[in-house]
């Protein structure tokens, strides 16, 4: 596996509160801020951590669906609302549905190996809480294939995906033990978020969150194998990041102890029209993981910090797999353990994951990647660990596990 | 102005028919082939020029409004269906409007030359006859600002951008003078897609083109200041082009002579919220054909072949300013003049441009560069040139001269 050519640095996160169902500030019928401020919120906050917007050599944007939530299209022409000074800068908006957030920080990171910039800013957004949420779902199933795969009244089509994903792992490793870790994932995520103010979950006062996970699914109102509480959230929010290369760490005046290095990545995509090859694995997710780490020169035993893409329970957990934190067939009792919690053998999802903390799909990718930079330089904004290594690894995946990219950052010492 | 770190090749062009309306086999209420289709067909033509799938190392597919027109999202996902070889490979898709074809190739560009790939396939694609004319304006009206921008009940939205840009140039520059420009941009459009094929104007038998293109605007019909025919086509189509470093190439067992390099390119992106500072001159393309010329190290003097985006004549009137080739003012008599005519002072739009050959918009990028690779390696679908230089310039715009790619390619002795 080939090295990266250049070091590579991600410094300057920032996070707008994830907004939509469970924040106490979000009412359905109120109006609220558009995918503009949310682009200028987030990438506002990242800028101030940097001196000079000038010195920002490049752009990206990730987003998945604003061409039917938002009607907007020609993102890329969003960034130099953040700042004048990015105008006429290059700039460029990637999309890999939910897994848009991850392109973003692999594009960013090759413009800087391409020595076309030192500097470039990397942006997330979705803006979803615009239409119904049985429109939303529709629009969502755009990250499979919509013309083959898509049934007709078939409300709940992405949804139903992953539902598939829980029929096979009942059927394979019984009901009860991978029910329990679903509604155990659940209880972890919302506990994770009450630790975040900016995540969704925040608010969330419910008692006994393991109890309301184990709801039973309930197929004639939503999903056969999965119920309400093992989705994700719909989310309206942004975050942002700036890669640097060393020289532009220098330029952007940032101290190294600011910054973690990104020393691995993987991005591999699976056609879209296909359906899993085992539905209790997540292989494109496994093999992205690989690729990151080799390039890294890292196993897992070098991960102290973990950001996977729970867009369902069920995924969540089947992530912990891909990322080798445990065998096939192993992460059910993992989970139920509790390895996965702050205090446990590989904390994940610290402020609360896409569960918790919210899903601004096309977003999502550059949160992760922001939530580990603060937390490895020392400033996260959900709760603070005490990191037992040196590196953390994200998976981020658009679709039924067909576009992922991984990474893997590194403290600085 | 930066050099390219690497040397950089295009070959293997690929261009399926532009379908729509003017083409025998187009006919409104019959079944069609959808975004699939295009993208297998256009992919699969450019891999049967190269030795092995498997050599390619990446891929970028360009796209603008699938989201909408076609309910589809995830689009990295479409590559692997060209061939099961590039699944799992690094996909990503890139979106600038109507320039996503042009971002296309420089993402595909940026990843050679960060040495995370020596080939890349890139892909541009749109399919947009899944509905009606009217529905369709709306869906392109996303590559202006949609929340700031349109007016409810503007059904024109976008062509009215450039109908305001036309007024502008009748006022400065006198009807009389700008409006024959026009109609012999359009008549030359035309001229130039009947020699070729594959062109959506080919079986267009109009005598007197320019009669045509000399019919007066309709405010109550369509827009103030240009008609029907000043626009460019509603299309379905795809392009591909193989993008390789010199070890690429070796791996590809491609010759170089049937291939291109590119030698500079320019990426400039404007506020997508803000109207152009001067309605009669594109100062977003200006400034990217400037840093790729200035990349290259040429002028306007070494240019033999140009493809710019006349989305509207009146766009591609002032690309010839844009890029250089008459100073401000002077492009409505060098038009006029033939100048820009397959043996005038600077061949253009040889296939018949966005007005002749179609304009699938978020593919054109990609087809233009396809159509320089091919002309500048003696196999060109249209009509072939006497080239008297060496360099061709082409110009990717998206929205209002708003993303803007600029891209100078050089014949190989």
């Amino acid at each position: 596996m080939k090295k990266l050519r250049r070091r590579i640095f991600a410094t300057a996160g920032s996070n707008t509160v994830s907004l939509g169902t469970g924040r106490k500030e979000f009412h359905p019928k109120k109006p609220r801020p558009g995918l503009e401020h949310y682009v200028k919120e987030a990438g506002q906050g990242a800028l101030a951590q940097v001196n000079d917007a000038d010195n920002i050599d490049e752009g990206v944007i990730g987003n998945f669906m604003a061409a039917r939530f938002n009607k907007q299209g020609n993102l890329p022409g969003l960034l130099p609302m953040i700042d004048p000074k990015l105008e006429y800068k290059p700039l460029v908006r990637v999309e890999g549905a939910c897994g848009s957030g991850g392109l973003a920080l692999v594009t960013a990171t090759k413009s800087i190996l391409a020595e076309t910039a030192d500097t470039v800013l990397a942006v997330g957004v979705e803006v979803q809480n615009t239409v119904k949420a049985v429109y939303g779902a529709d629009i969502l199933g755009g990250a499979g294939h919509y013309a083959s795969q898509r049934k007709k009244g078939d409300a709940y089509f992405f949804p139903g995906k992953f539902s598939d994903r829980a029929c096979a792992a009942y059927e394979k490793f019984g009901y009860d033990k991978v029910r329990e870790a679903m509604a155990r994932w659940y209880e972890r995520a919302i506990l994770n978020a009450r630790t975040c103010p900016k995540a969704q979950e925040y608010h969330n006062t419910t008692d006994d969150l393991f109890a309301v996970g184990m709801t039973p699914p309930n197929p004639k109102a939503f999903c056969e194998c999965i119920n309400y509480f093992d989705c994700s959230k719909v989310s309206d929010g942004a975050s942002a990041l700036v890669f640097a290369s060393e020289e532009g760490l220098d330029k952007l005046g940032v101290d190294k102890k600011d910054a973690v290095e990104l020393v691995g990545f993987g991005q591999c995509v699976a056609d879209v029209s296909k359906d899993p090859e085992d539905q209790t694995k997540l292989t494109t997710s496994a093999r992205a993981v690989k690729a990151a780490m080799d390039m890294a020169g890292v196993t897992s035993d070098d991960i102290g910090m973990l950001e996977v893409h729970d867009c369902f329970t069920i995924g969540g957990l089947l992530s912990m797999e891909a990322a080798g934190f445990c065998d096939y067939g192993e992460t059910y009792d993992f989970v139920r353990e509790g390895k996965t919690a702050p205090d446990g053998e590989i904390p994940t999802n610290l402020s609360g994951g896409l569960i918790g903390y919210g899903h601004y799909t096309g977003g999502t990718g550059v949160r992760q990647a922001a939530d580990i930079v603060l937390q490895l330089t020392g400033k996260p904004e959900s709760q603070k660990i005490d990191l037992k290594k040196d590196h953390a690894l994200m998976i981020s995946m658009g679709g039924n596990d067909r576009t992922v990219v991984s990474c893997v950052f590194r403290r600085v010492q």
